[in-house]
């Protein structure tokens, strides 16, 4: 079994050298929350706005952000007893004012509205919240980012190297990001994971031996039951797991890059080598060794952000299987690709075709009145190829209503239960392509999702 | 639903006309009867054997023979205290005296040995048995035949045509016949049901409305508990069931045949019109219209009697698909046929191929050991596509080992648990027929065969 290496200094040096920001890139930063701040303020004076605070939230405001990631999160706190009509509209008031001086704006919408501005080239939130107490009394969802800022500040010193080799780690994972996406771990996640198990290398050592409804809880505090395969406690508000929207099989992904990573460290598991697009002939020569059929349902990507968007693909791609599997068609796996301006479920099938005839078996000849108008439906009806008795029921061969895995989709994929934007996508029209025909599919992210694929 | 209509006394009579022995045949088999029956006791005279019976038993004896049929059973009847060595030699040695006057005698073995001769065109069963005071005491099965014997002759009077009809009316439902190859209602069963029922028209009626675990009992003497579908407690033996030997589908297609007789009472369910040997040109029609696959395995008929010879038949269809199963192969159905000189298991498959491309999905991956077990036998491995996680395993996509039923047949088929004798033949070698190349078999009876096949 896995060796007890410990994981080498100079690999770890060797990454942070890669994510760690640099001194210049640390001052920038600073600078720009400085300036973002007093343009906060400003604008609220000028609006005659009294009573807020400026808050920088955020892995900015922690020490725990990637080089080369630009991203501040910029909280307009307003007192607890505001309404939250006057918050939402106070608050973007404001936000609009420090937008003047931005490069580029944006209305975005979570639980209220925000404002995102590109500013001196930093990607910046502006979000309205309210000055609550304690995490546990919240108005809104954003309202708990200060208190978790407050947490990680106090208990992350010294440990912010970690909390940058744990998260680049993730993401040579594939498991980093806690968006509907991907399902995986988000940033506050992986800083209670190191506050918790106190290194980087504690937490990899540790993961090793999770086992789904494995628990953390910082603060031996927790107040609630939870069955997702990861429950951190959030350390600021006893009911909630912060690993909530984390999937089973992202669960299990890191648990398994952990395993690889112990057996033998290097960098590829923080920088895997990127994939190169699948190419024609590298497809047809992997269709001709599979011997098994590619469908890929095409059609226009809703005009919706990934939250809204992914959850309604991996629905659809659940309901396609689903409906295949009703008509007989044995699925071997499923897969979801979406860009611009198309969006690709793929399947694969032991077969896209079938036989003519299908056997339906009826109620055992004994339970009469069933058995009989089972019978009479089928006997001698057209399309019946003959019927006998199997193990005391009746069976007939029938017509199968679709011989074709094609067919059966271009019929029936609107009548299964889509999400709304993916439905009325899916209604406009949609093709199905099959086996070599995928070749005609040229866009380059496409192209290397297919190596992954076959 | 059905009406409750009376079968028409005048087909009754159309029947009877055609199935009913004439007086001339009746006169004929009793005076062969009785020639036979001084020809044992001369024999035993002869031979120096004292203190033997000669009874006459079976349909003939109890005027429930079908005309037609030549069938007489002579039992040979020893005082119980002989012993079974003595039986036998001493039985036989009268049987095979009396084979001198017959045109053709042949050596048979049921529990122990009797001959069967050709004597005077009738079909003639030499059996030695012992005389035993009741059923319960018997020494061998065939002891109990005169007991039966005694029972039906005094409860049958005036019921013969009766039972002569049911007999008739289960030939043509295909569900006559206790023989292991048929499965269906023995002579002696028949005549129960008809004593018990009182007629053929209540025995119909009744048996719409029967369910598997149905349980006559005419002495209400049942000792022992059966689970056959039907439990017929035998008169002379409260122990046993008369139909032990019917299966549950020959029950159902019993109880199919009268419900639809009812409906519509005709000679057609008496006698059902011959089908006619299926033609290479419709075989070939039907293989285009239900685009399945059809594979024949054949192989020399093994030289044992059908008692011994089909259970094990049906035995190696049950194999056979079963291997297919296990290798990912959909069986829609199987089907056995034998002649001379060859034996076919016929077998319809969704698909006689399947992709290269096969799905192992290993143990979740926090089963560690197991699943690191796993992943180390196929990452990497030769033959294997690739490997991922899904609902929290590992799957490794691998190279399917018989891609073909044909091949897998071809290699595992010998390995099956098969019946000596089929496996002895089939060891010596056997041919898979696919598809189109069923017409290369060109046995009449198989065309029979192949005409309710497809």
């Amino acid at each position: 079994m896995e060796k007890d290496t410990s994981i080498p200094e100079d690999l770890k040096l060797a990454v942070l050298e890669k994510i760690k920001p640099t001194e210049t890139e640390r001052k920038k930063l600073t600078a720009v929350q400085e300036e973002l701040a007093t343009e906060v303020k400003a604008a609220a004076e000028k609006l005659c706005v009294a009573d807020i605070f400026v808050k920088m939230v955020g892995s900015a405001a922690r020490g725990t952000w990637l080089s080369g990631t630009h991203d501040i999160d910029v909280f307009i706190s307003f007192p607890e007893e505001t309404s939250r009509g006057e918050l939402e509209s106070r608050g973007m008031e404001i936000a609009r004012e420090v937008a003047k001086k931005a490069e580029h704006a944006e209305d975005r919408h979570a639980e209220h509205p925000y404002l995102n501005i590109v500013f001196k080239g930093f990607d910046v939130d502006l979000v309205p919240c309210f000055r609550v107490a304690s995490a546990c009394q919240l108005k809104s969802a954003v309202d708990r980012t200060p208190f978790h800022n407050e947490f990680v500040k106090t208990h992350i010193k010294g440990r912010e190297d970690d909390v940058l080799l744990m998260k680049q780690f993730m993401r040579g994972g594939g498991v980093y990001g806690s968006e509907l996406k991907t399902q995986g771990f988000s940033g506050y996640l992986t800083e209670l994971l190191i506050i918790h198990y106190g290194s980087f290398e504690n937490t990899v050592k540790a993961a090793c031996f999770w086992k789904p409804g494995k628990k953390i809880d910082i603060m031996q505090h927790s107040e609630t039951e939870h069955d997702e395969p990861l429950i951190m406690v959030d350390p600021t508000d006893p009911k909630r797991n912060v690993a909530a929207a984390l999937s089973l099989d992202k669960f299990c992904m890191f648990m398994d890059h952990c395993r690889e990573f112990l057996k033998n460290p290097g960098l590829k598991f923080f920088f895997p080598p990127p994939l190169a697009p699948l190419e024609d002939r590298e497809f047809l020569e992997k269709l001709e060794s599979r011997k098994s059929s590619q469908l890929a349902i095409v059609f226009q990507t809703p005009d919706v952000v990934d939250d809204v968007l992914y959850p309604q693909l991996y629905k659809m791609e659940q309901a396609a299987a689903a409906l295949l599997h009703e008509y007989d068609f044995s699925v071997i796996k499923t897969g979801v690709w979406s860009g611009k301006p198309e969006t690709v479920i793929m399947i694969e099938l032991i077969s896209g075709t079938l036989p003519n005839v299908k056997k339906r078996i009826g109620p055992p000849v004994w339970v009469r009145e069933h058995a009989e108008k089972f019978k009479a439906k089928y006997e001698g009806a057209e399309n019946v190829f003959g019927g006998y008795i199997e193990g005391g029921k009746y069976v007939f061969e029938v017509q199968r209503k679709y011989p074709t895995a094609k067919g059966l989709l271009e019929e029936q994929l609107v009548n299964c239960s889509l999400g709304k934007h993916v439905h009325q996508s899916v209604s406009k029209g949609f093709e199905i392509v099959e086996d070599a025909d995928v070749c005609m599919l040229r866009d380059l992210d496409f192209r290397v999702f297919l190596r992954k694929w076959v």
